[in-house]
């Protein structure tokens, strides 16, 4: 973790970054089910599953939102506010003992709509990857970047 | 907890719903950090926070949109499965103590592109409010749902 | 989770709800071991009780009995108060991986012995059984229910 | 944590121990309602509960009863099996912020009816007790414990 | 846990004591993980350690020496005050599923260099062996202890 | 968190690093608690800490230890191997609320005993900080780094 300062020019659609991997386990669901208070059989229940479809327990959609987003969080840019996410689809289950990595990418750049001189609107894109290479998770995380203010031309 | 079928015929647009209250403690911070491993000194760091317009540690966008979205996990629907967000937006920060109560309306119905006779898409508007009235988060959760598979037409 | 008011008289006797499973897991001893500083080897030592009769880690008794009774807990009923449990008996042990079920059913009422008009007590008795269905925990949960108050009678 | 074998005879009626005191905090209610799924709003609601007589989160009977017997587990003892609880009452309601305090005492002992030569029962009364000196919690704990087995008489 | 007052006098170097096992988790590296925000690939992604030598997740070092530490903290010695560590060593990798036991033993006294007359230093010897046998964790446990107040001479 | 290779000859005596803040809190404490089993009223019993010279609840050692190293933890070095500590010491006590901020810094190299070709020990000295600048512990981390492999000399 560590601060790097970045204004809205310093942006490039198409800059990504991938990050290491990192195992989901039953302790993660566990927790999240505590957190959240979702403790659903879809979740919780090894012998319910087994007779589903997809045959075991399957992480939270908000579980693996939330740990992708996370390992995203790198660098600290005092510049920017994340205010949203747009577009959240959990393409594929992931299941006890799945590794996910997570790749983001700048796709998107605009001027903000109230102060255009001052802020920008960044879009970037989250994709997290099972071990098989298999998109689990896409989205879309939205961040409110400061342009950089230039100094007054002199006279 | 409970199983409580419906089909897509059976979601009217407007029926709502509303939970009980839940304060978000300092230990929900904690607890979700060490989840994610997002510890920005924004949600860690209470004498920097102390520095900042906001003025003390804030929860996380996930932590909160996690919490809120399971407060509205109540009853078990085996016909419906949730599919993503769409327009999660952090609205005003959370902070440790605030209490949230959640609300849950059907905004949306349409048919499944793919299999239009089988399968519904319900839009579920969730909005997050604080124990001053504020709305902190909104997000639409997408759900596809089965219709009722009619009895065939007898000769 | 959901208000539900029930006064003294809407218990019946023989009324009966059944849970969804729930499996059992590690993180579950692990946290429960963190909870209450009960860190006997019987729970943590996994080769110490791969020599003793029962062969594997055992589920705390507490554990056992708190994930059992917040099993039950589903609507909130304003009307009734928890007070306490008659005769806790941990009938079998429950192993990691086990998913347990609860039935609770209302086996007793009588009247508050202090203040009989307005108080009723009701036991409901609540067994938790394993996926071999064996029972592995039953016990007396004690409640205090307000009794409906009649409107006066007229003159 | 340590060894300390005892026999059924070595338990005296009136024989007691008192432990050190222990702060029951906002974290520990957090924790157990994510453990069992209780996270009714008397536990986690803060702004409900201060417009209830009691005015504050309470503390889960189920986690009173943890940690209070958990805080008796200090000698393992390889001649005794809990099995069991009886009289188990809440009290009192406990506070974030509350320390109790638990007394333990020998307080009945009696064959086991199945194998009266070879194993007793002992009854433990356990008390736990906030900084105000108030009981808020009693419950008897039940154990089965051998018998000294007797060198046989010699010819 | 139990309180056993102790002067510098009653401590004898070779005086040892060995611990009952644990059973390090998947959970405790989990939760470990989640506190400290260590959450290296070593730790956390069993993709990427199945290509590496060791071959598996490993425990953090600073979760062995948390749990074997933690594992020796049995009586309360009010004269007593823990202030550091020397040599601290892993010697080998913690995996999921191992299982450590801990011996320790008073291996040096000293007089406290700025109040000789009242206080001593002891150095206990931690270490940790696995379920092969194998040493862990090794480190050296400093304390500060109250030397016994003699009575006064009398005239 | 990100992969930076060094070798050996690429640290510097002298180069620091300064880590964003974090503030201990009574959440934190009590998992430390849970996950080692220290469960000492030094930490966990608020009446009895007023009763105290330091007059509140103290983090453990292990606990402000191993959330120091972690704040270290920002890029993996594949070619370093982390394999102890030394002078470890708890300088001030930590207590709920406080604010660390870890300074790091090389301050020791030398080669390795047995393969002084191939590796090289570096030693970080670690300082933790509170909110009044005043050090609460400090530690040295010990290294094994590979040294650069230089390409053969051509004939």
């Amino acid at each position: 973790m560590r601060v790097a300062e970045a204004c809205f020019e310093d942006y490039e659609i198409g800059s990504a970054r991938v990050t290491t991997g990192r195992t989901i386990t039953e302790a993660d669901i566990v927790i999240h089910a505590g957190q959240t208070g979702d403790l659903f059989p879809h979740h919780m229940d090894a012998e319910w599953c087994a007779t589903q479809p997809f045959g075991r327990r399957v992480a939270h959609g908000t579980l693996v939102m939330s740990i992708a987003v996370g390992m995203t969080a790198g660098d600290i840019n005092p510049r920017a506010t994340s205010y949203g996410y747009d577009r959240v689809r959990f393409v594929r289950p992931v299941f006890i003992g799945d590794t996910i990595t997570v790749h983001a990418e700048v796709t998107g750049k605009s001027d903000n709509r109230r102060r255009p001189e001052e802020l920008g609107q960044v879009e970037e894109t989250v994709t997290a990857t099972n071990q098989d290479g298999t998109v689990v998770l896409s989205l879309v995380h939205l961040y409110v970047v400061e342009k950089r203010r230039e100094a007054p031309p002199q006279a």
